[in-house]
């Protein structure tokens, strides 16, 4: 039986246990602490910063994946050096995990993006400013859900991460405000053996710079060239397993890439309801060098809305009863944690072919498991 | 969190698993031995004929809930009485745990069955057997996948069982053996509520006493008065959770009742890969009486292929980077076991619009992982 091993114990571990278990592959997880999402399948509760931890935890499957990119990627060449395998691999995984990285790397493959620099000084940043009047500053590492990322017009909108700036490692990196008229997410999955397989491409809406809503497939959307950038990143980058490629779509149809995922993703959540075969299960069998399954989708339309924590607590098995009487129809995937305001909580995913009556059921049901 | 508890750890506890997880529900087994299929959520391992141990593990959950029908019916009888729940009731489940209990109930509800007899006695079974020359004779008690049922032409086929006929319960059941064309099987679920649901009438095909395929929906059939049937019984019985109504179709269209199972069944195993709402997650909300899914299936077909053991083994991970790659839109299994000859290993699920292929392909399919 094939082990494998996730770092990280989040919503993303937790949903690829049913798939490790339907494939009889073993699934172990690697939790930051107690009693998280992934708790069935968790064997370690420790440390991921700490190189004795993971590889202990390494030498007891055949095959290190990730619910998260934050394990510094030079103890994951470490774990390689040491001969385990590491899916992906850290030579892919740092353009994930470090936003500098990745805007250089992919420059070099001419794929459309925004402008950016790599900023080191608060002059360096007055500069792009001049020819950027509304930029987006990120920190190279460690955010996610819209964290490490600010809309910039003055320089001092990031004071104090100049102040602090050798702890983010020397530089910002700054990119222009695309005028966009919507967001898309291309969702794929690459094994080490180069086989290739993308879902269709969806379109996103982001709240409060969380994935609030995903349609699809994207509506009207030029999926070839949607599917060919993404493409031309897996197999440039040698990701393995599930990669999301977040992207801005500009009034003339343009596609410029704004983030990469090496991991399953929240814009793929709506596979595990709408497709033959789900991200899950794709970035298991792609980790385990398996050959990819079919990306399919069994509907016309499939829509997914995230479950956020609400301030007055959040109550979604209190509220099963009428949400599900009344929705019969929608998918409730619920993450098991203990609520708190804004935090991921769970997802719903509905199917369909008449996509504006999805959109408005979908979001009903939200609110009815919320209890508005 | 509602805690459900599942006495059996086969492959029917083993699905319930995911969906528990997804519904924020918690799971506990209790398993036989260490090392079964539904290894990941057993937290006892012990002997379910004896009450203390049963009513250990009962107290740890909020209901109880089975993967097999062989929990003697007076020990749940006990935990009733002490107060703890258990779904479906003990007194709806008799009727699937005793089959001569079952044909007398049904007989008073005039749902349409094979002539049947009580017999207690060699003679009793040869006044039968002047009647129908060719009989199904059948333990009341324990039988499953084709065992403690024999076709029977002379009372000798059966002496074994007078011999030992108390220790069966004093009695065997005698049927017409029925000249059908074909075997259907109709799923459906019931919550304590009192709502009902049924997925569309499959066809199955039985090999050796055991489920070979499953098409859903079975072709050209009435479905309307097959699930009437389903429907008639479960309410008459006040069923909680799945059950499936096995019935025959004679020639002339008529429907009769085989076999009543009152859990997940083989027969619904296409539902994971087929349909809105799959039987598993289905049982989980009617025995934790939530309300029902949506049972609408996703594509025109939906074929199952049982896996069993092989003489030569079974080595299914083995092959599966073959198997995989010839047939990506065939949904793979597992059950974790250790192969047996004619033991249930996994299955097979295919969608799609076009019957005759479906069936050519995932037969292929499972050929391919058999190593065929």
């Amino acid at each position: 039986m094939i082990s494998i091993g996730v770092i990280g114990g989040g919503q993303l571990a937790r949903m690829m246990i049913p798939r490790a278990q339907q494939l009889g592959l073993e699934i172990k997880v690697f939790s930051e602490a107690d009693g998280q999402s992934a708790d069935l399948a968790t064997t370690v509760v420790g440390d991921y910063t700490k190189y004795s931890e993971i590889e202990k935890f390494a030498k007891t499957v055949d095959v290190i994946t990730f619910d998260h990119e934050h394990v510094p990627a030079h103890l994951l060449e470490q774990l390689v050096a040491a001969g385990h395998r590491v899916q992906p691999m850290p030579t892919a995984l740092k353009y994930a995990q470090n936003k500098l990285l990745m805007r250089k790397r992919l420059s070099e493959l001419a794929v459309p993006m925004p402008k950016w620099s790599e900023v080191q000084t608060q002059s360096a940043l007055e500069a792009f400013l001049s020819d950027h009047p509304e930029a987006i500053v990120k920190t190279p590492i460690g955010g996610y859900d819209g964290k490490g990322v600010r809309v910039v017009r003055e320089v001092s909108d990031v004071s104090d991460w100049f102040a602090d700036i050798e702890t983010l490692g020397g530089s910002l990196l700054a990119e222009e405000k695309v005028d966009f008229v919507r967001e898309i997410a291309v969702l794929s999955a690459r094994n080490e053996a180069g086989e290739f397989r993308a879902w269709q491409p969806v379109q996103t809406t982001q709240l409060n710079g969380v994935c609030h809503q995903v349609i699809s497939p994207a509506p009207e959307l030029n999926s070839e060239s949607a599917i060919a950038i993404a493409r031309t990143v897996s197999e440039s980058l040698e990701t393995t397993g599930v990669m999301a490629v977040e992207m801005f779509e500009t009034a003339s149809g343009e596609l410029l890439i704004n983030e990469l995922a090496m991991r399953p993703h929240n814009s793929g959540h709506f596979s595990m309801d709408a497709c033959i075969t789900d991200q899950f299960e794709q970035h298991l069998r792609a980790v385990a060098n398996l050959p990819l399954g079919d990306t399919g989708q069994v509907a016309n339309w499939a829509v997914m809305v995230n479950l956020l924590g609400q301030e007055n607590g959040t109550r979604f098995i209190e509220n099963y009863r009428d949400a599900m009487s009344a929705y019969p129809d929608v998918k409730f995937h619920n993450y098991g944690k203990q609520p708190r305001l804004g935090r991921k909580m769970g997802h719903l995913n509905i199917i369909g072919s008449d996509l504006d009556a999805l959109i408005l059921r979908i979001h009903n049901a939200a609110d009815s498991l919320s209890g508005q």
